[in-house]
């Protein structure tokens, strides 16, 4: 086993060999560009992680990886169009660098190229590794247009909410390990085991996400602290607070949530101050507990010696810590 | 064998057997109408037939012909949106009929559902259509990438053009045909002859189309006669009128080229005169007669019957003919 700082270089390496001058550049610049902007590659990490928890070289499972980087960056090039985003990792998005069809073209065409490296794989692994991209990948897409669609909703059930976050967010990590299991020829029960695994952490991931967009560390969130309450976003703080306020509270926050203030600092102490008083926060922090524990249960079932359990469980834990 | 309108028939029938009412509402309703509006279904037709040509059942090769299909539909979705088109098939453009985000995001989906239709086959062939699906698709934008480029430059060649619509048009023309031989299980010599086949007619094709958009019968046509003259498109009949001409007609072409008068008529007799003139139309037409020629010199090499080779010959003219 390595260390993530170890997949991390792994993945950096095998992007670069894999890196060739094609033609239009026009279609693979802005390829190499957003790719090359980097970020934590948590989803492709796990992938290698996951593949020698299992048992096999972590080398066997760089095509996947890369499959699933590429993929996860499609979504953000079509996801910064469709939210107007002018900023992507502290850089121009590519719609914005270049131009619409840029941006519509090149993530195409990234998304086409996911399924190429899967073509690495024999044709049985690479059938089961296809299939399970695809049907992630469209719900990483129904996922989207939930989120689009309850923009303009206000009836939105905590059931409903967390449904589109484990679309939109959970199920590409949930694949990204099961990938590494595929890979390494583990039972099918295992497959499962690890995907449940990565579904639970992914929403225990995207919930602590929601939380720290109000109450994070500014100086260590790496986004915009009250960027989701600037832009009226109903997160699962939000929709707790609406069920567990009082009509007044429940008053006051709809009006918040309507108003687009010159100076948002008033607006996000408010709506933080209803979060914190109706007992929101709590509950979000209580539920990312839960998912968080409920992985490690599903960990516990898992045909894999103590240590591979503890380190699945630290890595996890890193995450909700933010360490990685 | 069946008929044109048989193939047609089959593959209406198993869109309406595989659409279901699947949520996102707004993700797959944009879906369901773009594919409702029809066409020719030229390309999955392909796939039907030549898996009947070497010996399948039609009904073997339908998932396939639908993932053509599909991912056709996809490309004219995102295509509609980099050329801000309001019609298509004299309806409403999905970018128009809903918003840029429901262009952006169901084409996304279009794409991924096209892979899932080989999931219907075993693992080899599966491996095999997908990997000639995803070399088609990335070619199909990287044509579309030098289609957008070659509107902002003055020295596109005549292979450069060709390179382009092979890409743009003809690969695909050619992947769903090979896709009916893969299925059917025939020889990889006829595969790739089958393929060749298809390269060329679609290259025909493509020039017929574009000298039909200047030269067509705006009765059957179905498209705007002249359109690609206002536009300003360099089609093949403008680049081989640029090189053609006198200085003085270069000239005029060069002018015609960079106007939008109100009154189009006037500039398009012009530029028509200049086709004919130059020795373009003539050029054109003898490359179209010469694609079509070595198209069905491929087809004798192939192993089929005669019977075989004269019906892909049939449709083949057919096609030319525009009778299909």
């Amino acid at each position: 086993m390595h260390s993530i700082k170890q997949y991390q270089d792994f993945i950096s390496t095998y992007i670069d060999s894999e890196r060739s001058e094609k033609e239009p550049k026009n279609l693979y610049e802005p390829i190499h560009y957003i790719i090359g902007l980097g970020g934590k590659r948590m989803r492709p990490v796990l992938t290698l992680m996951v593949a020698e928890v299992f048992n096999a070289d972590y080398k066997e499972a760089l095509p996947a990886a890369l499959a699933v980087e590429v993929f996860h960056n499609f979504s953000l090039v079509h996801d910064d169009i469709m939210d107007a985003a002018p900023l992507r990792r502290g850089n121009e998005t590519v719609h914005e660098k270049w131009n619409l069809n840029t941006g519509i073209l090149s993530g195409d065409a990234m998304l086409i190229m996911a399924y190429q490296y899967f073509e690495k794989y024999e044709p049985i692994v690479f059938r089961d590794l296809a299939r399970l991209f695809s049907k992630t990948a469209i719900e990483v897409c129904e996922g989207q247009q939930w989120d689009v669609d309850f923009e303009n909703r206000d009836d939105v059930t905590i059931p409903e909410y967390l449904k589109m976050i484990e679309y939109k967010t959970a199920v590409l990590v949930a694949a990204a390990m099961k990938m590494g299991a595929i890979i390494a020829g583990t039972t099918d029960e295992n497959c499962c085991l690890i995907y449940e695994f990565g579904i639970n952490l992914g929403l225990a991931f995207q919930l602590q996400d929601d939380y720290l967009d109000a109450f994070g560390d500014p100086e260590t969130f790496g986004k915009q602290v009250g960027g989701d309450i600037i832009e009226n976003k109903k997160t699962y703080l939000y929709l707790k607070a609406s069920g567990f306020s009082t009509p007044d509270q429940a008053e006051q926050l709809t009006h918040l949530y309507s108003i687009q203030p010159e100076d948002n600092e008033e607006k996000i102490n408010s709506v933080k101050a209803i979060f914190n008083e109706s007992g929101a926060s709590a509950a979000t922090l209580e539920a990312i507990k839960e998912y968080t524990y409920k992985s490690f249960e599903i960990l516990e079932k898992m045909q894999i010696s103590e240590e591979k359990k503890l380190l699945l469980k630290t890595f996890g834990e890193d995450l909700m810590g933010r360490k990685v």
